[in-house]
């Protein structure tokens, strides 16, 4: 035990092992205990990009997502029931950090984007001394993958969440933005009819675990079968003036 | 010498030489040659930030912009300079490449994200066998520095360059969009009054060199200097309709 209450965001970047900075490695072994989310039943995508630098003996402290498949995202039971869920999750971590105990929460790329780290953070972070350790977005892990640069210069890149509805979807591909869409499982057949009405789906690219050895790297418009993980990507390059 | 020509664009993250990833220091250690980009009678950020890291003995090769200062950015002068500057390195790298050398480019955050090191990918990837490894985004290192999750739920997060003309940035603040702006530099005085005219300077972060012992964070309202490095951001969280 350290003996120094410290919450620690810890980004363990977007999948491959060696993609962890070395910052973050530091923190993983300097922690009394390294908190982690994950599915019941399930060893959450953090947890598994870690296993190699965790030190024996390390205290985890799981955190279970409530099991909400029956429940509609749109349905405020559901809102509820995560709210829920991250109070208790904050309130066990705030246990370990009144004894006096260094915490680190892992978090799959980077923890203030999009991850569920944040939720922690709000909760905590005014309460007690906090560091946040950035991480490589999963992003980032895509397109150089990919090898595509989306925007350069005066460009705008806009990261748009693929839960999004159809129309607010159209809107985003109708303009000409950089588009990295994130949050794509279910939602892959009308993110694809979105970038197919703007005319924009041959320089589209779907990625799937873009750093690690089962990834899947192909154009959007050969991607047909509308089947896609929650952390899959879609990349549509921003829309150029002809010269 | 490895014998495998490649070319590798490596990320070395945001500032802090911890927040380099595993993967972009090995790298570094086994290339031939280590380019990397900087203005005449300087020493780059990327070389700064892998100074620690580089084997005795290792190749470098700098990379000088020419020097512009007196060429107008909107000058078409200027960007035939670039060009011409960005096809004679991509032309040095490729007589190493043709040699069987392996090439690291350094890239300060992510290779693939604003960097000049896209301009060489462009130039040689479809030439040489190339490997893109992402690193920590300035953005990341400055709103974790922060502490601010500027995004959350169906939010969509748009970077915006700082150089976009008035109207432009105009827009972008008018809409509820969680923004970073990048390239801030000269231009902050520009987009400190785009953001207090769309309402949100309340919320509004200014951070420089986020992940570095001299960086600074305040509220943009309080930064009325008007001076800004090139690589301070400007982070806007998303406009939320009131609970």
């Amino acid at each position: 035990m350290s003996g120094a209450a410290r919450l620690i965001g810890v980004g363990v970047g977007p999948g491959d092992p060696e993609l962890m900075t070395l910052k973050a490695v530091r923190a993983l072994r300097e922690a009394d205990v390294v908190a982690h989310f994950a599915k019941e039943g399930r060893t959450g995508n953090a947890r598994t990009i870690v296993a190699a630098y965790l030190e024996d003996g390390s205290v985890e402290l799981p955190l279970r997502y409530p099991v909400t498949t029956e429940i509609p995202v749109a349905d405020p039971a559901y809102g509820s029931a995560i709210d829920a869920f991250f109070d208790a999750s904050a309130e066990t971590i705030a246990r370990h950090l009144d004894e006096g105990r260094t915490v680190a929460v892992l978090s799959e790329g980077d923890p203030l984007f999009f991850g569920s780290y944040m939720h922690i953070h709000m909760r905590l972070s005014h309460r007690y001394p906090t560091e946040v350790i950035p991480g490589v977005t999963s992003l980032s892990g895509c397109w150089s993958a990919a090898g595509i640069a989306l925007a350069q210069g005066d460009d705008v890149l806009s990261v748009v969440p693929g839960t999004l509805p159809d129309e607010a979807l159209a809107a985003r591909f109708a303009g000409g933005d950089a588009i990295a869409v994130i949050k794509v499982g279910r939602n892959l057949p009308r993110i694809r009819a979105a970038v197919a009405a703007s005319g924009r789906l041959a320089g589209a690219v779907y990625v799937e675990r873009g750093t690690m050895p089962e990834g899947r790297i192909m154009p959007l418009a050969e991607k047909t079968d509308g089947k896609a993980p929650y952390f899959a990507v879609v990349l549509v390059p921003a829309r150029r003036a002809p010269r």
